[in-house]
């Protein structure tokens, strides 16, 4: 087995059926908004740019703030930002605003969980970054999926939950939790190994069912995970915040194969992969 | 076509292949969680009820209030609230704890966007029920997710975005949307019916990429939508919701099939398919 330690980071390096390559990778964009009625910062919810006029007018449709077309005036961003990520929402004169009740009970989520940072400069430096030299087998990685499915109790019944499985660097199954919202999965694992003395979990793998998004990555950070893998897709944030901070993220995990996205150093090829992408300037020569 | 008017509310109806049958389902729970600390109330969350009390504390790991065992002294429900639904986190005195900051920032959400209705009797009155004669054909039902799929620019690519998709009642598209969070492709579409003065959207077919939740229903409300279709399982508390506020559940949407979970009397049924289910006593007379 031999150790990755690129020069520089691919955009993605893909693991499939003993094969190595490294790629440009399609990522789902997630940045945050900052909704803002009447100049006050009323929620910051991660989203996919685009359509963020529409966004912030359904969002204070849903909250029950406004009901017609009458009661907007404008939306227009915030002339001091300029990556757009800041809107204010001008109503009409007499639409009423309870912002204690808006501000205090109402932050939107979406299903990124990070509602409620009231600005987007505090969203990034609440946890260190994390140092851990535990190493895991790729082989043993892409195992790990079907262990989860096949401790899931709930997940044949109602096709309905997302699951989240705590491995040891041996892959051996410490825990898993399901709930029907991601966040709360972690958080049960989390949770779990806080009440049993198992903190910080630096030598530990996270595995989530569905999407590693944003907020995903940060609760592992909280928990010191140095590898979460997910069987679905990162966004763009999830994978910039496991680059800054110091995070292996797989995603795509399945039987036979991952794509890395982050930090691969963790990981521990079979030498022939790591000799056919070294042999192709896929990857750097091990250290 | 006919129409169908069950005497009493099956648990479900599985419409498949142009047969239609009533059974009882599996469903994923899902119910609000209010965690307090030190006896306030610092977050709700929607979450699949069990291990509640890990719930909370990863919960409060993962904001940044605690980070260790010692930490906690004890979590416990709370002597008035019997459901179970109410968790107090009893904190070492020496645990410093911003309530200002966790109550105004922190609202969880895990993938509810329920996040900050601080308390859970709040929850339900919202929006008032939905009322609307329109009916739609269930073969053209069964063909929106099609639709919606060629309609995503982003899904092939990525694999990591949801979708929401406005339709009228005869199955053409109004609008799709996007994002990396369920409920913002929720907002976007709502927003754009709000932006284009479209609202109340009470002839509409309201069709998500995912699973279907509580709060994706009550965002459903919010724009008048009788008929929310899911491609994936609803909640418990989603299907809970859609019986009293009179929206029409369809969930496991697909070429072919469905489930309908709440007031399948908007649904028009290939005539051989009401004769069958009624054959078998599965569905009371059409009035």
């Amino acid at each position: 087995m031999g150790r990755m330690e690129p020069g520089e980071e691919p955009m993605v390096l893909r693991y499939c059926d003993g094969e190595l390559t490294a790629a440009p990778d399609e990522l789902a964009p997630e940045e945050p908004l900052e909704i803002r009625v009447r100049g006050r910062p009323v929620s910051v919810t991660m989203r996919t740019p685009g359509h963020d006029a529409e966004l912030a007018a359904g969002f204070l449709l849903t909250e029950g703030i406004i009901s017609s077309q009458e009661d907007v005036l404008r939306i227009e961003p915030c002339g001091r930002n300029e990556d757009g990520n800041v809107l204010n929402v001008v109503l009409a004169a007499e639409v009423p605003v309870d912002f204690e009740k808006l501000t205090r009970h109402v932050f939107a989520s979406s299903s990124c969980g990070l509602c409620g940072k009231a600005t987007i400069e505090s969203v990034r430096a609440a946890f260190p970054r994390v140092e851990s030299d535990v190493t895991v087998d790729a082989e043993t990685l892409v195992r790990l999926p079907e262990v989860m499915r096949r401790a899931q109790s709930a997940f044949d019944r109602t096709g309905g939950v997302h699951a989240a499985a705590l491995f040891d660097a041996d892959g051996k199954l410490v825990v898993l939790r399901e709930d029907v919202g991601r966040h709360n999965a972690v958080d049960k694992v989390l949770g779990f190994a806080l009440v049993n003395g198992l903190l910080p979990l630096d030598h530990h793998v996270l595995l989530v069912s569905g999407r590693s998004s944003f907020e995903i990555m940060q609760k592992a950070l909280a928990g010191r995970v140095p590898v979460l893998a997910a069987v679905s897709a990162p966004s763009s944030l999830a994978v910039e915040f496991a680059r800054e901070s110091g995070q292996t993220l797989i995603g795509f995990l399945r039987a036979g194969r991952m794509n890395v996205y982050s930090h691969p150093g963790r990981i521990r090829f079979p030498s022939a992969a790591m000799a056919g992408a070294r042999r192709n300037g896929e990857v750097a020569d091990p250290r």
